[in-house]
């Protein structure tokens, strides 16, 4: 791309930095901005600066926060005992928006995987032991992705506090609401059926 | 979405309000800045602040600037008699790009569409006949969309020039290159037949 203006072509190639956009997406965000008042791309730039400078990571559970703890960890209302094992901050805005989960979280910031180079040392995983062996946690709820590595991860962990009173869980796996039973993968299904529930139980999930 | 932190879910909501950028999306530009070092965001928010900020509309052709008048009017090999009539910046990027065109531009700032109350006072086409009585244009090159509007706002603009001692031609319509016959619609093939070129004239095009 040949640009008349340096101010412009500098910009589109430090949007173009960004994950997943391309020259044109970048020129695109561009001159909308250019579109917009003053006041507005000052917001912009300032949201950006601010969170990038500004935001901290929780010293008890690690992820994003405004402060040293975050408010997941800081809410007195939420239950201390039960601690759900994610990836990263991804995970946890998409469990927090079910709004059915009032225990805390743990981000590993990644799950084990050899051929990338992350090993055990790479992943938070020895704060977790310390959060299970001195803060009175009773169970570790798994929520890692449904493959080799995750599994890696799950099992790797259990085994570092098979010492400690914990109980650990994983995620139900399972048909999806919605999911239509000729498309979902055979091993989906057949351990759907495996772990079959009884049908009181799943009244009262829908209820 | 829940955000555990203020900070992030700013920086989200502000990246979410640029052109096909939805929250997740969002969500993903921003866990990659915050995964950069402080310098490489603050290159990314000094751009996008500067440019807004200093970036200027050629007095000439009205095209984006870092001086009062663009790099592209102000270069002495290029050929003043020739003005190529643009709806846009990112016209001017894709002709640019060929490197074939070596004329002046002129952007009219969109084109003539009632329905979304765009009329010819919305337009940069006075400053156009300006160009064009006093400074030496011989021919405007149109190179606006192949649509209604573009062919509408062709017309009006010719009409507001007829007085004038200039050539109006527009861009050539036809079958892309490396574009299938079958697959082309029946007016750009009919017009394309009708609009044949000699041999020669195909041939040192190629070349």
């Amino acid at each position: 791309m040949v640009f008349s203006s340096k101010l412009i072509e500098d910009a589109v190639n430090e949007f173009a930095k960004l994950p997943g956009i391309g020259k044109k997406t970048a020129l695109r965000m561009v001159l909308q901005l250019l579109k917009k008042d003053t006041g507005e791309v000052d917001a912009f730039t300032n949201a950006v600066s601010t969170m990038r400078h500004e935001v901290k990571f929780c010293k008890v559970c690690h992820n994003v926060s405004d402060a040293d703890v975050c408010e997941i960890c800081n809410n007195p209302g939420r239950n201390k005992a039960q601690v759900c094992v994610v990836e990263n901050i991804r995970d946890v805005i998409a469990i927090e928006s079910t709004q059915q989960y009032n225990g805390l979280y743990h981000l590993l910031g990644g799950i084990l995987s050899p051929l990338d180079g992350i090993g055990p040392e790479q992943l938070n995983i020895s704060t977790l032991r310390d959060r299970v062996q001195n803060h009175g946690v009773e169970e570790l709820i798994m929520a890692l992705s449904p493959t080799i590595e995750g599994d890696t991860t799950i099992y790797y962990i259990a085994r570092q506090v098979k010492d400690l009173p914990v109980n650990i869980t994983t995620i139900a796996r399972g048909i999806a609401f919605g999911g239509e039973l000729e498309y979902a993968d055979e091993m989906t299904l057949a351990r759907s059926i495996a772990k079959r529930l009884p049908i009181d139980n799943y009244v009262s999930i829908k209820e």
